[in-house]
């Protein structure tokens, strides 16, 4: 861990583009399943996962998704309920609707809004299929309108006996309207083109391995994809005034995540900075991923020491950090000066778990720095805008030399010609 | 040119993703720069620009835009001032703005919207640099508040004597900040990674040769990129009312672009079908860009009969064009039905170069199928958020239990426990 000033500090993570052979064995899987559909979609499933299935067995029964509800306790159904329900209010105020203007000439121009048709959502097998990520991902889709949202996970997902009964409630209750055991490479690669058993889809989303990761930026272009995520991050703006056992319990909750993930306190008060750092080997000792905890502490955590809160401030925005937790005196007074950030949460009652789970806003966020351009998964992603462009026959004598002078000063004679051959008839035919 | 029935017609054009030898080119390219900043950026440009520059000479200067000025037609300026004015006019509207809802428990729940930074605008040299571009892709940008604009384009452009007057012009009127004479993927990278001479931004935009559009993708990560255009194309959505003469005129309005340009009319007239055939061979005669306009009808030009409006709507639907003109008896009550476009141009008057030029909409506009998935070029594209949560200890209190059984289930302890260890203390310290 580094600690000291901040001068000093650089966090730098590559992100991953595979190796020449990962990609190599995506671009085969994936021309594979565009060409053959079915056939090569199953012959890799049963490959790589070691699942036969014949292709009416792909889709998920209703039988199933009944099944896994006997299964899921009564106080993480009622809890993903709260959330669902935080999280479509939140989404639901993102909304956008279209908007036409007239002028008194008889032109109207405007943004026609709508939703994406068919989406679909990649959900990895094993330990990293999060209930929370479902409806993360599904919700505001859901909110945007969007009629057809698919979900893939691996047949191998929660061992032999099925699909993770969880994964399958998250599923159906934010409104998932199919679902698919298919994973890897071949699953995305099946959303993108479309195979006999399952429609192409407009976007994908969701995370994944590397295969998956590389065959969304195969297939990107035929469809949309959401950002790749690399390592998720953390930083912890802090005064005086700042509990350190709650931020170093915070700076563990990012910590845990993976032996690439990153947290990061900032803070004026070198007697915080001291005593957070005894709060981290205190806290993390009794961490049941202390191992990972403790590999992330030390390649990527960091205590800097800044000489206020301009220039920590100024050490955020160069950051762009993923969550950013803002502890101070007045912590709304500093909102104005952050610059980059995913998502901020202000004050001592606002540890990043409660964005991660409950509040609201969604927790898929730009990692790595990217939030210097990018922003959180929301309603936007899944709605398209198309220009509407209506001219009077009035509007288009106004405007008809101007229109050709730029024509054919770009050397375009026919766009010229598109707008005067208007003009020489009087009304329309 | 294909003429027929609608079913048998599929429009596939492939996107570019270069030659083994292109993509090399450009990964020894982009890693020079990144690693030897100006070094590396005057070494390309004098080798594949021909044009050997010290660093100081690289930034364009006042003079030079103030000459500029005395080199352009006043017809020119005055058409292009209303051009940006009309633009600017549009894009206000997509504005929008940050937005907090505080809760009676005290919660404080928001998007923090804000403009990107700094944004950096390729402009091809030679015939492709065209000032309405310059407009289209720099005033969204200054609409979103981007405080630094810079353009590049290559130092060759408009021959020996420097940079094309008309472009200089479109920067400056539409407000770009700083200008540099350099083009190709050393370009793209100074502006990615920045050098000594020119600071990195945030997002690359505009269009390019096969080289700048590789460079694009490889930069794809450190920065945000638009879209990589694809051949653009128009359809045609037509009943008998139409004006054969205005529909041919629009349709090579689009075939005049390049050879891989595509324009379809879709129609329930048989006899208007045959009027736009003949119509297409007369007019097309006497274009000064006649030989591209004919290749591009010749492979990848169509009139397709349909039975009824609403087939109609189904084909175009399924082409999802970056263009759409729909000549109607009632144009507006198919506004509707439409799913996928890129710019919907209504009713006789309102033939494409309209909105090439002039009536406001943005002109880099979905191509090649994706607008089923994405959007002509806005202020959103310049604009990121961030959301904002700020709990009350109350709200923590009432849902502490449900975060903490979300995140136990997900195997993440130290995320319950960050909230868990607020309760134990009553008031934060």
């Amino acid at each position: 861990m580094y600690i000291g000033s901040a001068q000093g500090f650089r966090l730098e993570r590559e992100n991953e583009y595979g190796t020449p052979e990962q990609n190599e064995t995506v671009r085969e899987i994936v021309e594979a399943v565009r060409r053959e559909g079915d056939a090569a979609l199953l012959r890799y499933t049963e490959r790589l996962d070691k699942v036969k299935l014949r292709p009416e067995e792909l889709r998920v029964t209703r039988e199933e998704i009944e099944a896994a509800y006997d299964k899921v306790e009564p106080d993480f159904l009622a809890a993903l309920r709260q959330a669902a329900a935080n999280v479509t209010a939140f989404h639901e105020k993102q909304k956008r609707t279209s908007w036409m203007d007239s002028k008194p000439d008889g032109t109207v121009l405007g943004m026609v809004v709508r939703p994406l048709k068919r989406v679909g959502l990649y959900v990895p097998g094993g330990k990293a299929a999060y209930p929370s990520s479902v409806l993360m991902n599904v919700l505001p889709a859901k909110v945007a309108g969007v009629p057809e949202i698919v979900l893939v996970t691996p047949p191998s997902t929660g061992g032999r006996e099925g699909i993770d009964p969880y994964i399958l409630v998250a599923a159906a209750e934010s409104g998932v309207t199919e679902m698919y055991r298919i994973g890897g490479a071949q699953a995305i690669a099946a959303l993108a083109y479309g195979t006999e058993s399952i429609p192409a889809v407009d976007k994908v989303c969701g995370p994944g391995n590397i295969y998956v990761a590389l065959a969304k930026r195969a297939v990107f272009g035929a469809v949309d994809i959401d950002s790749i995520a690399g390592p998720t991050e953390i930083v912890v703006l802090a005064e005086d005034c700042a509990d350190p056992r709650y931020v170093a319990a915070d700076m563990l909750s990012q910590a845990e995540h993976d032996e690439m993930a990153s947290a990061v306190l900032v803070t004026t008060s070198e007697e915080l900075a001291k005593a957070v750092e005894a709060e981290l080997e205190r806290q993390v000792a009794t961490l049941p991923r202390r191992e990972i905890a403790e590999a992330s502490l030390r390649q990527y955590g960091a205590i800097l020491t800044v000489a206020d809160m301009s220039e920590g401030l100024a050490v955020v925005n160069k950051l762009a950090p993923e969550h950013l937790e803002v502890i101070a005196n007045n912590p709304m007074e500093l909102i104005g000066g952050i610059e980059n950030a995913g998502a901020i949460f202000v004050g001592p009652y606002s540890p990043e778990p409660v964005g991660d789970y409950y509040a609201g806003p969604n927790h898929i966020l730009p990692t790595n720095g990217t939030a210097r351009f990018s922003s959180p998964l929301n309603v936007d992603d899944f709605l398209k805008k198309s220009s509407l462009i209506r001219y009077s026959r009035e509007a288009l004598h106004r405007d008809a030399a101007g229109i050709a002078t730029l024509a054919r000063h770009e050397g375009l004679e026919a766009h010229a010609r598109a707008v005067e051959i208007r003009l020489e008839g009087g009304e329309a035919k």
